[in-house]
């Protein structure tokens, strides 16, 4: 295995084994030293935007705070922060680097309010500025699209979500999730022969809903690095309010559907589609969502729901890897990108 | 003119002068009413979730409030709505008719929270669970894709901004916005000549940031609905953060860059973007940025940044209902879409 991102994708079970080995405990004592807070600010890009994503869905459904992304332009560029009064401010960034970002947290400080890094770099700025750090413990992310450093990040934010629940299941079903995403690991080995099919694809559409929304976005945002698909995401209730015009015969739709309280209704759009003579594309545990797709990235086993997104991105990974190699791309060094991107 | 899309473009400027002069008071007599709060839930979907995301800029810069995107299939689907202490909570929606949008507001009620609904339906079940509920006025919208409803709903949001503030240079800008917005429409007629080099554009990027990252959105919506391009929106930022490595030599990139305090980082996109051989179509008032484009989409008059996104949506309107055109499609009646979408 020479391709860093097929190392670093396979790493992704003991990674996470490791995480939660270092992590837990500091996470309950961080939860146990925070002041009240009413709702949550994060501040991310890219991929650890999609864990802030996965946030608003798990942190809501187990603690019943809500989430609100941050405007980091408000701060870098306009000087008119919004008022944190009563909030958590969380920044997520695998390096730490990007201003934008860490002028967030800035003014979270400014404003008294409690700070939150959670970084792969514990020297990096954003750790710097904030009152407390939680890291990813994944070693260096070499290549360039994130794969261990998401599944981390997803990590670190279930693992607050399972602590502010005070559910000790919920900390159970956490700490049996690297076995999980290593079956799913080894359930995903035909993904590479699925692959040559789409070739040619220029575009493609990726649907998820609820906890797995993020999933959709982060899907789509691996297949742009590394494969140049243009790939847009949405949930299907989004999805129906307008971009389903788009759709005709023989359009790639990706849908992620495990079991759960969203599958009913991820299911009606399937059938719709399938209608409409797309292409389907499912990632699922489930034969009933399987049986509707011209390829099936079955999911070898089964989480509960709300762990579902660290499991569910894992075909996609997969999936996107092989497409870049069947492209005769270069899965490590996408154009125009470099590993550490600083925006203002 | 038989297509009720352009009739409804072109219908903009006197129905936000309309809906200023019948709803800007009662704006000043809700605003009086509400109790504290501390940051505001939306729920919106398609374009009213675009003006909400305007919300997420105008409300912050002008009134410091911040905006938390609803996450309505918690409340429909999951049954684990969110805490809402100290909100004010808000739904966005032309029919007032989406089942999971009208979840949220009543999920508001029930938390004792102030509720307040923006809608083109004062009859709508949306309107009916407000405890407050501000009408567009803008009369029936027939055709499908949102035009004067997103225009008419980013003039409420505003009004409530420039209110908040307590600026009455604020309310004089927002009062002398219909006559900028006829001075667009009238400067945007040879849209129509530059549509054609477009007809076989299967997919294309539009990128905004700050208030006019809602105008990303909300244009790359357009051209999915009435075109059936793949357009997908992002904010510069996000936009470096991974998805730039899409880009390759000629692929369109439409830059929505008015003056304004974000567009010295718009123009280095540009610059960049130009370098990579791309083909840019811009929207702005300013000569530097517009010398940068294939294609400009020149806004005759200059509004105050904080107003753009309501003169900025207008050349996009009218070249999407022109690419329509040239492609032989019926902008009235995109495929798979009706006017009222409801979602659960």
């Amino acid at each position: 295995m020479s391709v860093l991102l097929e190392q670093e994708i396979y790493a992704q079970p003991a990674l996470l084994a490791q995480l939660l080995d270092c992590e837990l405990d500091h996470i309950q004592q961080i939860v146990r030293s925070l002041p009240m807070f009413r709702y949550v600010v994060i501040a991310a890009r890219g991929s650890s935007d999609h864990a802030a994503t996965y946030a608003a869905y798990s942190w809501a459904a187990l603690a019943r705070y809500p989430i609100t992304p941050a405007t980091p332009s408000l701060h870098s560029m306009y000087h008119l922060p919004p008022r944190f009064d009563e909030a958590l401010v969380i920044g997520i960034s695998q390096s730490g680097q990007s201003p934008d970002i860490i002028s967030v947290i800035e003014e979270g400080k400014k404003q008294g309010r409690p700070t939150l890094a959670i970084t792969n770099d514990g020297n990096s700025p954003l750790a710097r500025a904030a009152d407390h750090v939680v890291l990813l413990h994944v070693g260096e992310e070499k290549s360039v699209a994130a794969t261990k450093t998401y599944t981390a990040q997803l990590a670190v934010m279930a693992a607050f979500a399972a602590v502010f629940s005070g559910d000790q299941s919920a900390i159970a079903q956490l700490q049996s999730l690297p076995e999980a995403v290593s079956a799913v690991i080894a359930g995903s080995q035909a993904i590479a022969e699925r692959a040559e099919r789409y070739r040619y694809m220029n575009q493609c559409t990726v649907i998820g809903r609820g906890y797995n929304y993020a999933t959709a976005h982060e899907l789509a945002l691996k297949l742009k690095e590394l494969t140049y698909v243009m790939a847009v995401s949405y949930s299907s209730a989004d999805f129906r309010h307008g971009p389903i015009a788009a759709i005709e015969s023989g359009s790639p739709v990706i849908l992620i559907m495990p079991e759960g309280s969203v599958l009913a209704d991820m299911r009606r759009l399937a059938e719709d589609l399938s209608h409409s003579g797309a292409e389907l594309l499912v990632i699922s545990d489930t034969d009933a969502a399987l049986e509707l797709a011209q390829t099936r990235l079955a999911l070898a086993v089964s989480v509960p729901e709300w762990l579902s997104p660290i499991t569910s991105i894992i075909p996609g990974q997969i999936f996107a890897l092989r497409l870049a190699q069947v492209k005769g791309l270069n899965p490590d060094a996408p154009r125009s990108l470099r590993k550490v991107t600083k925006t203002v």
